[in-house]
């Protein structure tokens, strides 16, 4: 058996990231009800002051604050009642060009106010709002104030929810319902979000047959096209070609070839024996230039991890281990974390949790748990699912993992750990 | 003014879930590789045992355990090698139909063992598996075992993963990667997954114009279509129509009627001025029977607004604050909510936190405060985001929020708060 030395994650991440550093991450502008999801690829700046003209947040009386200092229950104060705003209407003051110039279509001056709805803008000369509950039509002319309003009272003032100029969204924001709000707030109908990197899945294996088919004796249903698939597209990839192999060399090569024309990362999975491995790191050898560099990652489970470069077609080859659990953490670990460092994206908070129980861990291998989350007073309880190597349902009733260190033993009944959620988001 | 009852929170979930009690949640039979993020309907039993036979989940050497009593370093074990396993290769035992009965193609006795693949078939008569790295090829026809095998070691044993007939996904899960993989094992191609249900989204003001137009003085650019109907479609809806209107009753009325005939909910998104209140009710109260059922709900921010229902045609008629971050705090306590309750969803892991200020609250009200998490030791400390009503950036700005109980009259500085998180899962 061959001795090869193994990458840390650390290191592993380190020469990924080298691949591709000099590469310009490709975007597209979409239309923002389409961008869902999508992660942003440029700062995004206001081109105006949000709102364009001061807006009352209440139902009420436009009024200039001085006029009503002294006001109370017992004593109001009585203005002339100089019009009524109406929603969506006013006039310019200055050029219609110059945005934050909008007043209202008329002004009041000392002694006046103007009925306004909520929304509505505030007449020129007007510096506060005084809610309704606080004021009464007195007569077809007058109203009664019951309280005096400071300066800027129930007003959102010209840009005071976004300046123009101003950072309005960061590149590597995800698009969430609140963000497709703040561009139509903006007047911005298409956004520049990252285009998903391209990827293909070829699972190799003897054993394996598709999820359609009946497995024959010693063979098995292929877990990995679909899972890897599905886990690559959360994690910001689209899926060019996916298919299911034997393990026959030439075959496999063939299609490792195909799919280097079509996607920046090629994932053969194969079996983790020492075989299928040797069959991998061959392939890639013969394929890529500059070729292999990882010969197995200190993770467990996913140790058998194979990595390389071809520079003619800027395509990583990721040879991952057959069993799903391996596959489908190994990926995690360095394919999804590389879309989101690629493309600015904050990695999901992870949640804070203790330990329910002792768990052993072997030195020299970052372990990946996968837990269950049990609610505990003011926090949580991180459960480890311990499930032998290859068996899926580990992950099924997993709710994330808890890592640790390549350097630590274990992890101490109570202590305090992070525990990153493996849910719909990535 | 009319002074109507405001309902709890939990009183207006209630009246919402009385509307839909009679109703059969559809739900339709879904390619799984295309069901990712779905909800599942039913619970899903394995037809089969996972695995179907004993895989190695090393490479190794099959062995009988009693063999191998009293094996050591300084004293190997001696073994006749009887064949050597193929990965997807083996014989039947017994008949093709009864899975669980499938054996490799050669079975050993004692004294025998076979060379095995990790994820290959064990031989009949074994019953335990030899790593390599505690074995050796002796001469062509025997091997030394250096260590003694306990029953089962490195083996999965039929069903091990899944039993037959056990439950191997439950209804209301979300297919998450994993889950994928678990249905390609079971060999289940299509999935039944819950129908989104329908959903039209009209907003209303005369002040409002699309975000594609130029707004004039006192007009804003509409918010609300685009930003409910993402958090609508994140929630599990599907936006059958949209569209921004002026505040003319007999257009609107006209708009809420169309909608009724495509969709289980139909949104109107309307000024929080009191007339464009008083506006919706009338429209709810004219086009539906027995029309509205809720007059207000006890939460800040999102007070003003209205639930009816249409037995008729079978729609929950929603009248949400224009305020976007009312709307959209309103529509997630209620409709988010409404739809994980139907489908038998989990609600996303709330976060632990420590609040990093006092936040007062008003009696009477629930308030949903949102805040920005920081890391902070083991956790985190949530910091309220302040903005004035009608304010977007507040909400882009937040990771999640706080809820505040309308009998708490707020949260001190350092208290233990769950923080929602307002993400890319809803």
């Amino acid at each position: 058996m061959k001795l090869l030395t193994v990458d840390t994650i650390a290191e592993a991440r380190r020469k990924l990231l080298d691949c591709v550093k000099d590469r310009r991450i490709p975007f597209e502008r979409v239309e923002v009800e389409q961008a869902l999801g999508c992660v942003l690829a440029e700062d995004m700046i206001s081109p105006l002051d949000i709102p364009g003209f001061r807006r009352s947040t209440v139902d009420g009386y436009a009024v200039i604050s001085a006029d009503t200092v002294g006001a109370g229950e017992a004593l109001p104060v009585f203005l002339n009642l100089a019009g009524s705003v109406e929603m969506g209407k006013a006039g310019f003051a200055g050029a219609e060009a110059a945005a934050g110039t909008k007043v209202a279509d008329f002004s009041i001056g000392r002694g006046q106010c103007a009925e306004v709805p909520t929304g509505g803008m505030l007449p020129e000369g007007a510096d506060a709002v005084v809610m309704l509950e606080y004021s009464e039509p007195f007569d077809a002319v007058s109203v009664a104030v019951y309280e005096p309003a400071a300066v800027g009272s129930h007003v959102v003032q010209i840009g005071e929810d976004v300046r123009r100029g101003a950072p309005l969204l960061r590149r590597g924001s995800v698009i969430r319902s609140q963000e497709t709000g703040v561009l139509a707030a903006a007047g911005i109908t298409k956004a520049p979000v990252y285009a998903p990197f391209t990827l293909s899945v070829i699972s190799t294996g003897d054993e394996l047959v598709s999820p359609a088919a009946l497995p024959g004796p010693g063979e098995v249903r292929d877990i990995n096209t679909w899972a890897l698939g599905a886990l690559a597209a959360r994690s910001g990839y689209r899926i060019t070609a996916s298919q299911t192999l034997k393990d026959d060399p030439a075959a496999l090569e063939k299609a490792v070839r195909a799919a280097m024309e079509t996607s920046d990362v090629v994932v053969l999975s194969g079996g983790s024996s020492q075989g299928a491995k040797d069959l991998t790191a061959g392939i890639f050898t013969r394929v890529s230039r500059p070729g292999v560099f990882c010969h197995g990652v200190a993770i467990k489970p996913g140790k058998p991890t194979i990595l390389g470069y071809d520079e003619d077609s800027a395509t990583i080859l990721a040879g991952l281990p057959g069993h799903p659990v391996s596959a489908l953490m190994v990926f995690r670990t360095l394919f999804s974390w590389l879309a989101l460092t690629l493309t600015g994206r904050r990695e999901p908070f992870p949640i804070p949790a203790k330990m329910s129980c002792n768990l052993a861990a072997s030195p020299g291998r970052a372990l990946y748990q996968p837990v269950a989350l049990a609610p505990a007073g003011n926090g949580y309880l991180a459960k480890p699912l311990f499930g032998k190597a290859g068996m899926i349902s580990t992950l099924t009733a997993a709710d994330g993992y808890v890592v640790v260190d390549l350097n630590k033993e274990g992890l101490q009944k109570g202590e305090d750990v992070w525990v990153h959620l493996w849910g719909e988001g990535l």
